[in-house]
């Protein structure tokens, strides 16, 4: 009567969000001072105070009509042309409104874009290891093909080697995702460089544009000045998939745009399918509130050294305890390497210990575990405890 | 480079879309108040007060991370809750929170049913004509195929011995939208008995259950105490898709549900396949302070009387000028017949006095006008001497 693959889908709880129920109902049964969840990516720094004082602002001086009326498809013109302004001017860009789609949120923006970009089911889309679990959902949901490059586990930066390898004449796109869900790393410059000038070459090689999806809703969360490259500057047929749940705090509101900028070979048509995309999926406009509290909060974000103080905290604590960990330089995952092969058994382990934590198996990255830092300071220093029992478990 | 079909679904206005884009352009030539623009559905009561009031309230007592950190999937239980206990109070019904799942408002509640159902591209959607123009969109977007069976034109209710026709081993599901868009009338118990007795005898008779997927943003707009019956109190596998667009004026918000009853056949599993679709479409969740609201306003509407007096002032006038019109009994379109058989060209005469109607063509009603009166009352009445001006020139 359904769809067997919707039902999939649908009755199978991603690993991450089974372990997140686990917790709430462990925290019943111990208590919730007694169970350490590192495993969702939730924020915990509150929105800017922009966030509410715009809203009041604008309830009170907006009719309501305006307010929560239809926006166009493309989105609120004064929202757009504040977004290219600010990224103008941070970044040195040449952006207009008219370069933008406003989106419900960063999963909007790539299932959009997929769609916009899928002809026929051999087209692939590269995700390179390790990557957020639900692009492989997004991809074969849009009707395209789903292929991995493994992970370079050494800088956690780009194995070269093998995206060549993986890079043929049905490659419709690469997707890449810095800073990076779940390792935490920032692809350097020289990555992005190196990036560019293979697709550039391949793009050559197979007579047709390969698209760079950058999917960046952690842009604004990096630490020790790590610069993230802008990355439409260094290759051209660069999408941008931007959300602002995590920048403003705003994961639930689904608020985030798609940049098509014109340098994009033909542009003017990849846009229109973007609109046509958004259509086909039942996205009528971005909430409209919220479209309009970006125009006025662009650019704030909310307090991201309280996320640095958890990278912090536990990097430093987890490696005296002799566990191998990625330096995290943005977003708020800490990418360590588990103590066994096999790292479902290792965070079984951990479970018995109270501590949350998600096997990157589904990221794309056996051996090593994921662990976001979005929580409670005190949370962690509580689960430290935790850490050296089962640190102790592989010491015996 | 892209995919054609969304090419097209982008680069194609709508005609509605059309039309009031040049309304806003003629509006700079000529001046807002000489045009008369009846081309979209944009309420323009104002939300109740409860809106206002619940954001202004949630934003005060509930802190950021709750008021806009992701829900989960399904959206609120608080939420689906009260809608579940309005709903059993106001229609005497059995349904329970997790018969619930919020969307981002019709139509994604449409795209994730029909993802949800959708097994093969030979699966038929039957929609009844006139239907909303996006029907099309949404059915051929997911894979399914597309339907449509002729209006009644006497009384724009059911023609069934067309949608008996209509009907075969491939129908997966009938589309109704009562209140309706674009005809202003409403089914009637006889109708949705009828149409119940059709489908309990037709799922009989190809051994599927064949659903019935009810549409219902304007549910709550109804003229004159006409009942819009509970459709699923009379046929078991109906899934309702329920958008606030309208009830709260809130369109541009993006906040809607999917109800599935128990009584549906593998209700559970039907469940699953749409949290699966919502899933696979990019919907995370619904937007979370809005669902926050629905909380706090669930039954609430803005003032009605409005439309009301807005209908009856169209109604009474045109049809006094020799129109022949459906007396709308809810929603706030009024359809019309065009003084002459091809209603294309009797909406380019119209536009020619500044009256931008919309041919019901793209509605499957060819032969008919929508004017949509969620308009200023006062733009009505200066209407009058164009409505005048075009009559005339049939008289002539």
């Amino acid at each position: 009567m359904v769809s067997e693959k919707m039902y999939q889908l649908g009755s199978k709880r991603s690993t991450i969000r089974e372990l997140f129920e686990y917790g709430k109902k462990r925290a019943q049964e111990v208590g919730k001072e007694n169970v350490y969840d590192f495993s969702i990516g939730n924020p915990t720094v509150p929105s800017p105070a922009c966030v509410k004082e715009s809203i009041m602002e604008i309830l009170d001086t907006v009719d309501s009509s305006t307010i929560h009326g239809y926006t166009s498809a493309q989105g609120d013109l004064e929202t757009r042309a504040a977004i290219a302004t600010y990224l103008n001017n941070t970044y040195d860009l040449n952006v207009k409104a008219d370069n933008f789609y406003m989106t419900c949120g960063a999963a909007a923006s790539l299932c959009i874009s997929i769609k916009a970009l899928t002809e026929t089911k051999e087209d692939e889309f590269v995700v390179i290891a390790p990557f957020f679990p639900e692009y492989r959902v997004f991809i074969e949901a849009q009707g395209a093909t789903f292929k991995m490059v493994p992970a370079d586990t050494k800088a956690f930066q780009i194995n070269f080697e093998a995206l060549e390898e993986a890079i043929n004449i049905h490659t419709k796109a690469i997707i890449i995702n810095s800073p990076n869900n779940p390792s935490g790393t920032i692809y350097s410059e020289e990555t992005i460089k190196q990036l560019a000038s293979l697709l550039d070459r391949k793009s050559d090689e197979y007579g047709h544009a390969i698209v760079l999806l950058s999917d960046e809703p952690y842009r604004e969360i990096a630490y020790d000045d790590v610069v993230v490259p802008y990355v439409t500057r260094y290759y051209k047929n660069t999408i941008v998939c931007y959300s602002y749940s995590k920048s403003l705090s705003l994961p639930g509101e689904r608020i985030g745009y798609i940049l098509v900028p014109d340098e994009v070979e033909n542009s003017k048509a990849v846009y229109a399918a973007v609109c046509g995309a958004g259509r086909a999926l039942g996205y009528v406009c971005a909430p409209s509130l919220f479209q309009k509290v970006i125009a006025k909060c662009v650019g704030q974000t909310g307090d991201i050294d309280l996320y640095k103080k958890n990278r912090d905290l536990l990097y430093e604590n987890l490696t005296a305890m002799g566990y191998e960990c990625v330096k995290p330089q943005g977003a708020f995952y800490l990418f360590m390497k588990a103590m066994e092969e096999d790292s479902v058994a290792f965070c079984e382990k951990a479970k018995a210990c109270d501590l949350l934590l998600v096997a990157a198996d589904d990221f794309g990255c056996p051996g090593y575990v994921r662990i976001s830092y979005c929580v409670e300071e005190d949370m962690i220093r509580r689960s430290f405890k935790a850490f050296e029992k089962l640190a102790s478990i592989y010491k015996a």
